[in-house]
């Protein structure tokens, strides 16, 4: 239970659904805020939550379908009677509708289009258009338009009228007689403005808008970017098709910041939460990487295996090895996952990548040479001076070429429209391997001769 | 320049500074919207950047300054003059103004807190108070504090009043006369309401709240959790202190998703954007890990070192040993990934570690057994059929054994109240080096005999 709220009653609650007392169990429920409902569903089972559900009052359980995660309301519309799944799903907002559609197995999708009346279908229908991770797909179509000829009342009384269904009443637009938009006001604005004040005098016809087609992501850069509480959404002529809200963003954000989480850990995108994630498709997502990986160090492999002759007549040598292409590999994975990050996010762009990369050729020296001093010692002290020039040297030259590998390999990939974060940590790793393997033993080989 | 909007005009406006016109510069720049004048700075040097921000009207320079990067504001504001600084200060919500004066230098934080005046100097202390990282530095005070007995016209009134400088008017807070918190309500629900209704009519007493000494990273999760566009701030005996707004969120919600992303590859929070650290920087942010992993490869290098007869005698067992251990530390650090951050979104807590580590279990063997049938070939091929054996054997022992400590280790650092993440991919990948090694040669030393 969250500890911001006033009164948790949560163990009662649980007292409740154990000796299964429904009638005082419905009369507590009705009380609890709706987002405390949603934690008590996450930690009961199935089928007691489709029991707890069906006892809340129907605007209490409406605010509750809302809240739940996708999986979530999934696993309960798919219980419901036709009757019981049509009235949740009309007071459902375009957005999270087409959310939930869009998860379902095609056969429930098609039972519950045919539930809902014509408008809503045909609202649902042209939102499952959009590709996914479109920005048309985050829209909703309920907000509200004004006309800049209208008065501060006209709008207010607009408002009063049909506001009521409309996700946000933050911003107001205002479009011309075919549906260009012209502008976005704030609703304080007309609040703010003298009575009688014409909306045209509100305006000053400069917006900012995301086009349906658009990448998701573009979404959060611009959300980021205007500081807004709703941008709207236009196709390629500028028509208003509906608006994007920031709690579909904040959503977005974290959802895209987790995918490349996973990536970079050589995870590919679950697509529902870990917590709830089979066996099975666990090592699908896992197990590609993995096979892949064994490959690329099976060359790591082959390369040690040309100076079987050189490490017999030096052992010494074996046990600098893991130490030096392990190094390489960190400061490799550590310049890529700030490349990747800082790219995901925009703070740094493709036209970066000259500068940076200068800049990644004083920090990696600068590592290079503390870590060499430290191995110059231990060197010395296993085996003598050559073996300290061998392994500082090879220390500098592999974290330079693993870091300079790591910094460039995402830019390479953005450059190719692949997917930056595919230059996994593990994926540099393996590279700077075979680097550091082929380094050390050159190294080696021309100074014991 | 942004795609969405309709006139891009950088390449002029580039020329234009390019050949020094002021004149037409100062008129052009008056006709761009804030957010392009952002983008703008962000491509042109310091020097041109104080010029240009200097001719932008007074409102217009505001709403830039407002949308600037913090460490832009800073510079801009340590070159400003006292008269300009002031301007720009008086004009800050108190919650930008505690991020701009918490990054600058003390010296030029004294300078610009004494150019306030003091009710604003005050409020600006008492937020700088609050301990980094915590929802009191989030917060702003300038939100719509409104009383149970008022009436709709009343409460718009008082809107249009005092509300032209509160950071948002979709919420409304309902205090009683001590200034505890009551109730929130949407400024959609006041305008929905019949002429002459009573807040108290609306009110349902039940809100979610903020406590101003909670971690940063609780606003971020109620505010997912509720959907809300603001949220109240009160003190441990619910009197309210301020509101934290969603853009903010979703600000903390991208660099605590920065800091995680860094930690798991090592590199110890910047704290700047790393398109702007300097190598100095980056160069002690990274290296303390780097050689701290040196520290841990030595003991694998160690373990390596006691088995020298048995390698030499059994040069084919060297051959298998990086692919072994890499792929015990590539599977670890997928379940380190997973975990890490599963953690940090909310979607598992500490009680799920035991359901997990079983979960685990199943999918460590599947890719074990998996990758075990790929070398088992590979080890027929080069060693014959007691190497196949052995390495098969290494290989689903080392990867079950990496994963295990893959997904426990977040779970045990978070139970220490340390930070998940600093079970990094780099960490997990040297413990399971060590691991794989032993296993390894305790597995061959025992089947060769």
């Amino acid at each position: 239970m969250s500890d911001v709220l006033r009164d948790p009653l949560r163990p009662d609650i649980l007292e409740l659904i154990e000796s299964r007392d429904w009638t005082t169990l419905r009369d507590v429920l009705r009380e609890q805020p709706a987002a405390d409902i949603v934690e008590l569903l996450d930690v009961i089972s199935e089928t007691e939550g489709l029991i707890v559900f069906r006892l809340l009052p129907r605007k209490l359980a409406e605010e509750v379908f809302d809240l739940l995660p996708v999986e979530r309301q999934n696993a309960l519309i798919t219980h419901m009677t036709g009757e019981e799944a049509r009235a949740i799903l009309q007071q459902m907002t375009p957005d999270d509708r087409t959310a939930l559609l869009e998860e379902l197995p095609a056969r429930v999708t098609r039972r519950l289009l045919a539930l809902l009346p014509e408008g809503q279908r045909s609202a649902a229908l042209a939102l499952l258009n959009y590709p996914e991770d479109s920005v048309g797909r985050l829209m909703t179509t309920a907000y509200v338009r004004i006309r800049p000829e209208w008065t501060r009342e006209q709008v207010l009384d607009h408002i009063r009228r049909w506001g009521a269904d409309s996700e946000t009443l933050t911003m107001l637009y205002v479009t011309d007689e075919r549906g260009k938009l012209l502008d976005d006001i704030r609703l304080r604005q007309v609040i703010l403005a003298d009575p009688g004040t014409k909306i045209s005098a509100l305006m000053n016809y400069r917006f900012a808008a995301l086009r349906a087609d658009q990448d998701r992501e573009t979404a959060v850069r611009e959300f980021r970017k205007y500081d807004l509480y709703a941008m709207p959404v236009v196709d390629s002529e500028n028509h208003l098709l509906g608006i994007v809200t920031h709690d579909d963003v904040l959503r977005v954000e974290q959802e895209e910041a987790t995918e490349d989480f996973h990536r970079i850990g050589t995870v590919r995108p679950l697509g529902v939460r870990f917590n709830e994630a089979s066996v099975w498709l666990l090592t699908r997502r896992r197990v590609a990487w993995l096979l892949a990986l064994v490959a690329v160090n099976l060359i790591s492999g082959a390369v040690i295996g040309r100076y079987e002759e050189l490490i017999a007549a030096n052992a010494v040598l074996a046990f600098f090895l893991p130490l030096l292409i392990d190094s390489g590999g960190n400061s490799g994975s550590q310049s890529a996952t700030l490349v990747v990050r800082a790219l995901a996010t925009g703070d740094v762009e493709l036209r970066d990548a000259g500068r940076l990369a200068l800049r990644e050729i004083g920090v990696a020296l600068a590592l290079g040479l503390t870590m060499a001093a430290a191995v110059f010692a231990l060197g010395w002290w296993r085996g003598g001076a050559s073996v300290a020039v061998i392994v500082a040297l090879a220390m500098v030259a592999t974290v330079l070429a693993s870091s300079l590998i790591g910094l460039l390999l995402p830019f390479a990939l953005s450059r190719l429209r692949a997917d930056p974060a595919t230059a996994s940590a593990p994926l540099i790793t393996s590279i700077a391997d075979i680097l550091g393997v082929f380094i050390y033993f050159t190294i080696a080989a021309s100074l014991l001769k």
